[in-house]
Order: C-alpha cells, then structure tokens, then sequence
C-alpha cells in the first residue's frame, strides 16, 4: 500500500513556525505527538469524511475538526442554510430573529432546557455556567473531575500549566471520577460553600481510557445536589449530540441543571450554547456575558439545519453503529496480529489503545502508520465517527489497518 | 417626518423573552436604555451602512454591529472570500494554509507584531495575553484602568458583578487612566510582582466621556515598562484598524509587546488576534491555548480580504474624515436647538453627550428619536462609523437630527 509524503506540509509548517507560536497550537501542536514524516498540518480541501491536505493526500478523517464535523464536511442543507444567512444578515448591531428560533427548538429539544444563550467557544459557556452558579448560590467553590477538560481558561487548567497561577484553582477542587465517596466527602467538607459541579457526561481525558459512569453515580450525584443547592452542570460541549439528541444527560439517565453544548451542534460554524432550568433563568439573566460575534446569524442558521438533519436521520444512532461496526473489525484485525486493542468511551467517540504497548511508542506508530495510508488516527485522544462515515471508508480503513499492523509487527514483534 | 413602529420586534422579543435570559443579553439587554417603543431589537436584513428590522424599518446604522462592520456590511470581496473557503475548506481537523498566510499578513502590516496567533473572540486574546505575560515574568499581578473594557472573564469584570468573586480580582490592580503619577507609585509599590499592564489604546469607558492619552503618557509607560520587566499589553479590539492599519498604537507612537485584535479585522466574521515580538513567542508558544473553531479558514479568509481593503482605500482615514464631518454638522445643528453636543475620542469611534442634561434622560430621548426615524443611535456607549457611509448617509442622518432636537426641544425646552 502506498504511503503518502508531506513535503508541502512542512514546507508550509515552516513559514508558520516564523509566525505563529508552536507554529500549530493546540492539541495539534505538532511536536512530540504528531510527527511531520505521517501527519498532514494543512488541509486544503474537505468533503463529506474525507480531507485533502496540502500535498493532495487523501484522508479518511476520524477527528471529525475534533468534533464539530457531525454530518460530514461540507454537507448540502447546513452550508446552504448558513450561506443564505451570510447573504441576508449575519453580524448585525441586532440580532435575527433566528436568535429565538434557535432558542426555541433548543428548549423543545433538550429536556431540561427551559432557555438557551449563545456564544461562540466551548469554553465561553463552561465559564458562564459557573458564574451563573455563583451568583444563584452565592457561594465561591466549584467541584470539576480530574483531568477533566472544560476549555483554557485559567480556573479550568491544572494549576503549573504555563501562564496559569496557583491562585487560579484557589475556588476549584478536583475530584476523582466516579468516586461518589469522595464527592460526599469533599461537600461535607465543604459545606455551604459549593456553588456547582461541572463534568463531562462520562470521563473521556486524553492519555486514558474514557470511563462510563458507573451505575447509579449521575443519579446519586443528582440527588446530593439538589439536596444541598449545588448546582449540576454537565459540559455536553464534546460529546452532546453525539449521544442523545437530548442532551448526553438522557442517555445516562439524569437531570443538570445547565448543560453547555458546542462542537457537533452546527456541524463546523461556530456556536456554543448554555441551556437551564427556570429556576437559573434570573440569575442567568444578572450575569453580564456577551461578545462581539455572538449574535451572528449564520451559525444559528447552520444549527438550526444541523439539529434538524441529526433528529430527522437519528444521528446518534448512525454514529453509534458506524463506530461499533468500525471498532469491532479493528479489534478483530488486531488480534490477528496478537495486538489486544482496548476501546473504550461511547462508540461514536472511541478512545482506542493498544494494551500491549508499555511504551506507548507502538500506539503512536501504529495511528502514524495507518494516517500515512489515509486513516488519520491521533494517538491517546478520543476519535470521532461522523453520520458520513460509509461501509466503503470502513472497509478502506480496515485495509490500512491491516497493513499499519503487517508494519508495525515487522518493528515491533508481538 | 415619519417615525417608527415595532410591532414585530415587539413580539418577537415577547417570544425570546421566554426562552432566552434577559430576551437579548450583552450591550443589548433592552431595559432600561434600549426602549421597545423605539428601538428594533431584530435585524432580517444588512447592507453597507444600513440594516433593516423586522418590521421593515430601514437604519442608517451607527453602531456598525457594536464594531466588527467596517466595510459595510455583505462587502462582496470579503463575503465572496469567505463563502469561496466554506465550499473548500473550513473548520477541518488540520487548519488550512490561510493560518499561515493571515499570520504572514500581519506581521508584515503590524511593526510590533513578530508573531500572530488566532481564536474568536476579543476576550479570547485578552486572556491569553495576560497568561502570557504571567508565564513570561513568572509574576502574578495585572495592571488595568478603572472602568477599561477587556472582556467578560470574571478577572475582567468589576469585582460585585454577577457571578464574579472578588477573589476573581486578587490579582488585578485598577489604576486611573492618563495618571503616569499613580502608575509609577502602584508599580513602585509592587515592585517585581507586575507581570503586564493592559489598556486600551485611548480610553473609551460607556457613560463617560472617551479620554485621549495625555501627552506623553503612552512614552512613559513604554519607558518604564522596559526598565521594570513588564509586559505592555494593547487592548485595540476595539480601535484595532480603525485608528492605523498598524496597530492603535502607530496613532500614539508607541511600541507595546503585545496587540489584542478583533472587531473590525474580517467585517463581522468571528475572528480575534494577539501578535507579538519575538522575546514572548517562546513563552506564547509554552501557554496552552486551543477552541474548536480557532482554525477555521473562512473568516481567516474574509479577514485577508478586509484587511487589504482597508488597507486599499486607506479606510482609517476615510472613516475618520467621514466621522469629522458627521459630527461637526451634528454639533452645529444641536447648537442651532441651544444644545451643546460634547463629542469626544476618535471620529470614527466617536462618543457623544449634551453637556446640558444632568439627568442623562435628554440624550437617552434624543438617541430614541432618531433611532425611530432611522439613524440607529446608541446612548452611552460609543458608535462606530464605517467606510460605508455615505454623504447622502450623512446629510440623511442629519435632517433625522434636526427632526429629534426639534421633538426633544417641545419636550424639555432649552
């Protein structure tokens, strides 16, 4: 099978490290994780599951932008949605009326929401979410999982991080997933004092295998809360949507109080929405939250296309099975090898692992070998299916992970 | 003359109320400065200086989407740019190599700027470059004026708002603006715990009237900034491309080590900037800092395009000729009511008062009144004038005034 080159990838990532700090930031800061010999750091053509990058490789692409990428790039309703609004009235001193439409069919949708705001990042609403806690409980401390993930802000960065003070976690206490003991024990400790909890609907770090909740932990988590006035805030931003149409809190059978949403809700525009129950909506209202491109209308627009589509074909159903089909023949590839392939999280967001790889210098090989084929596969993040994924990307994928293993035998042994 | 009415606006705002916080939040939260009977709380169409509401009204538009307009609103190059990358390439797993391209743009328009790194909105960069000052001197405290505007994030906010702590201040020092005296004494005070000094290029609170930088005050601050380790630190989402394609500080004549951008840089897309000289770019590039759709190629796109348009056609000094002549003509004909109209920062951000009103309801009024006939003016907080205004925009806005001081006059007399 051949394996691609990235001359013009590198080329380009040098003018950028001139210019840019890392050159590329963030999780795809390319060194160590993402090597320049197999990875592409510019795309330039995207469609349906598949990109193109600057040296014309093609990819079957499972990070999905990371997220956002729901229905596939590019897809039909959601671009001509949003390009219609860009035409008519996008960033305007008011907002469009889509505003409340989309306001609407998100409270409609969503169970818990009786309102909804809109922002842009991710991030925007997790910090919103918690200053409506403080200022509905008037209390200081928020509780966050470990190594859980809420954006870059400083509060939500492990304290040593650069540029990030000790101070800054001086009101957040971390707590360790699924241990409902602790969690009892820190509010007991902490009485009166815990303005909310903010988590993701099940644990998916990077470096780790994603965690399920374990049984009854979200519905004693609920119960405890409400006893004791803490507000519950699922961040749904990575895998809302994904899951359940209703918000990831339904599929595991529980009620927040606020959830954030963002990534596959406009199938690449940028919006992020915090939704809330009445008894929020006051408080909600008091906090001043705003910015500059917020109103805008054509991610609303794309949102609206977006859910509609995902309800209209059950998305999360799709994603689901896609995933599973795909990991189950991977797995069994795997084996045929004599490599244990552990999987792990939701299907439609698979954390995969090779578990007889101390090192984890095979893992990174293996998804570097198989992105070289066309498969791109980050190492020790979760991945992404699309409801775009076909039988026929499956099928390819299989036969690059077939060769990627042939290779990495070869290197390795088993 | 004709004035408005609202019905639409009226009712959807009834409906929005219902399911968003506040109805609409931010600058716009209706009460008590946006009144209902006179202003359109909804836009359904934009275009060049004008937007229309849903009740069909037409505006002269002064607000110019709170700053992000400066070409008019559906330029063609910058939309054909932007919709030409959707169709291509977007929000995708790897950026395209626009990323480069824009970066590459800036440090070549912008003196200070050795670097660029991009995400969305004007609090995004304000943030990171507070993290990269601290990371930078590995000190904690931040110095800002009393009454600047860098943001949402609680550290931005004055402490006893909403949702904010007032731990979320222990690290931020407010100091008066155009007080060289106070800044040495604080920084004396301090001495070796001053990590950055944050500030807008000119200071343009809302309620009060904008204050240009004393003579010589930007000097001194750079001067001693240097001597003291302190990173200087330029808010110009605001004025960013208005004042000098440059930066704002080219207009004042100094050098800062770090530049905020956002609002007017790709004419409503959502995009926002931090450039840099090249002693911080190791430790901007040490901070981790990531959004979802922080490497999305059309408003990377649309900010190319607008940037060498207003660079094409000189749009500072065309928005600041236009701004001169709208407000001297305004100024003479409130003189003609016996009112005496104060307008103070640059014309093309100006910000305006009539000094003879104690109770601020009189410019409230007055603001309402034109609004109503079609000049869309905001009260309190500074309005923005675009490149797309035209004269016969002007002489319109104008006879609108005539009509409002003549209403205001029955009113509460002279």
């Amino acid at each position: 099978m051949k394996t691609y080159t990235f001359h013009e990838s590198q080329n380009l990532f040098k003018r950028a490290a001139r210019v840019i700090p890392c050159g590329i930031y963030g999780h795809l800061s390319p060194a160590p994780l993402v090597p320049a010999t197999a990875y592409p750091f510019y795309a330039v053509k995207a469609r349906g599951s598949k990109f193109w990058d600057a040296d014309e490789n093609e990819f079957i692409d499972y990070m999905c932008a990371y997220g956002p990428m729901v229905l596939g790039y590019n897809h039909e309703n959601v671009d001509a949605a949003a390009i219609r609004q860009i035409e008519t009235a996008n960033c305007v001193t008011a907002p469009t009326p889509l505003m409340v439409e989309l306001a609407e069919y998100l409270v409609d949708l969503v169970p818990v929401a009786d309102w909804a705001f809109f922002a842009k990042n991710g991030g925007d609403v997790t910090g919103y979410a918690l200053m409506v806690a403080k200022a509905a409980t008037d209390r200081k401390k928020i509780l966050m999982i470990k190594g859980g993930y809420h954006g870059v802000a400083p509060w939500a960065q492990p304290p040593g991080s650069h540029g990030v003070l000790e101070d800054d976690s001086d009101n957040i206490i971390r707590i360790t997933w699924n241990d409902f003991a602790e969690f009892e024990r820190v509010i007991r400790e902490n009485d009166g004092d815990i303005a909310g909890f903010i988590a993701t609907p099940y644990h998916h770090p990077t470096f780790t295998d994603s965690e399920m909740p374990a049984e009854g932990y979200w519905q004693k988590i609920e119960k405890l809360c409400k006893e004791k006035g803490i507000v519950l805030i699922v961040d749904d931003v990575r895998c809302g949507f994904r899951l359940n149409m209703g918000g990831s809190n339904e599929y595991f059978g529980f009620k927040p109080d606020l959830i954030c949403f963002s990534k596959a809700m406009a199938n690449g525009y940028p919006i992020s929405a915090l939704v809330g129950t009445d008894s929020l909506k006051n408080d909600a209202s008091k906090v001043f939250y705003t910015g500059s491109f917020w109103f805008s209308a054509a991610p609303m627009a794309a949102a609206l296309a977006t859910l509609e589509e995902l309800k209209r074909i059950d998305g999360p159903t799709v994603m689901a099975e896609k995933g599973r089909k795909l990991m189950d023949g991977m797995v069994a590839i795997a084996k045929d090898y004599g490599y244990d392939l552990k999987v792990s999280g939701h299907p439609s967001m698979p954390y995969l692992r090779i578990a007889n790889d101390e090192s984890l210098m095979l893992h990174q090989d293996w998804c570097a070998e198989c992105t070289k084929r066309g498969a791109y596969f980050t190492s020790h993040h979760n991945w992404f299916i699309s409801t775009a994924h076909s039988d026929e990307n499956i099928q390819r994928t299989w036969d690059i992970v077939h060769d990627a293993f042939q290779v990495i035998k070869k290197t390795y042994g088993a």
